[in-house]
């Protein structure tokens, strides 16, 4: 068995991104605005401007590269949970250019919607919070495992 | 508070695409024979064919290129909502070719599938419907901070 | 009518994965230890190690390549239902270089996660058995058409 309870659904939410906004900064204030703490997102569109990286596993720092360009966002999936008591996302972006070749990495605060539609689902049930991991240099959820 | 209510989960389909099948319109007509009006959608599998491209931002029209050969579909993510009174999909495709390279864009008909599995998530509540957006020049769902 | 029921959302999981995990067996595992026949997956995280390939659909055979660097999982999208009466994931993931360039396929067993978070989606209702397909030399669901 595991260690917790599971999820539950709540509410799915299927929304049109604003033209301009940036999408993890619009994700992070819809949640909060409709108290979402936990969730599973998955998010379609196109930007004129995306930051993406990757995490270094051995210096344990991020490498950011901001794309001044378009794009489309041909996956943007991930997770909504709690870091110092607000709803923070965490967002993996696989991104096309205008010769379909495809650039990806986590997504950082710093993009700007061209148009876009997420699908929010709302999960009820125990609180996932990011903490420190000493293993890796992230803030991650305690393991179920630990 | 969000400007309209959210929706909840209907039906889970899951389910094998048959052989030869156009991916996009073999979504659509499912949709219409099942009656979902509004879906999230992720689809993994394998093609013969597939089209996929980019939107121009500026010159505001698609453009697409067809790939005659076999590819693995590593991703097709988007959803369903109505366009003229029907169900319409809207999906974003990344593709994997035989050096494992990553070739994506909008998924259009015009693809053939080889073997696909789709997860299909019907979302009851508001509908949303495709209207022109003047802004962009697409198709897309009245903005809910509109 | 599709000729047989669709699914319903059972519980929700979202997990993080130990680190040095194998993504592949830790699904495995987990879905044969919770009781899980039917699920919808998305994984994000990052790896040390990872295999992936395509299948070649003339020759009929899996072409793998083991990765032994740091990438991100971008997006590792797919299901699990039963194959010889185990819960048996099928995934396809896209995984981003320190170069942001993706590469993706058919993951394999034999990955080593650096840190990864899952979503699995329980589905509830008709099993789907993997069985041998004639016409593509996969092992596949029968198909609700046929």
């Amino acid at each position: 068995m595991s260690p917790e309870p599971p999820h539950s659904a709540g509410r799915h939410f299927l929304l049109r991104l604003p033209k301009g906004a940036d999408v993890w900064e619009w994700l992070a204030d819809f949640c909060a605005r409709e108290s979402v703490k936990t969730a599973a997102v998955q998010i379609i569109g196109a930007t004129e401007e995306v930051t993406i990286g990757y995490y270094d596993q051995v210096r344990r720092d991020y490498h950011k590269r901001t794309f001044r360009q378009e794009m489309e966002i041909l996956s943007c999936a991930g997770n909504v949970s709690l870091k110092d008591g607000k709803p923070f996302p965490h967002l993996h972006a696989c991104m096309g250019d205008v010769e379909l070749k495809v650039w990806g990495g986590h997504l950082f605060a710093g993009s700007k919607v061209f148009a876009a539609e997420a699908h929010v689902v709302e999960l009820l049930g125990p609180e996932r919070e990011r903490l420190p991991d000493a293993a890796t240099g992230l803030t991650l959820w305690r393991c179920p495992e630990a």
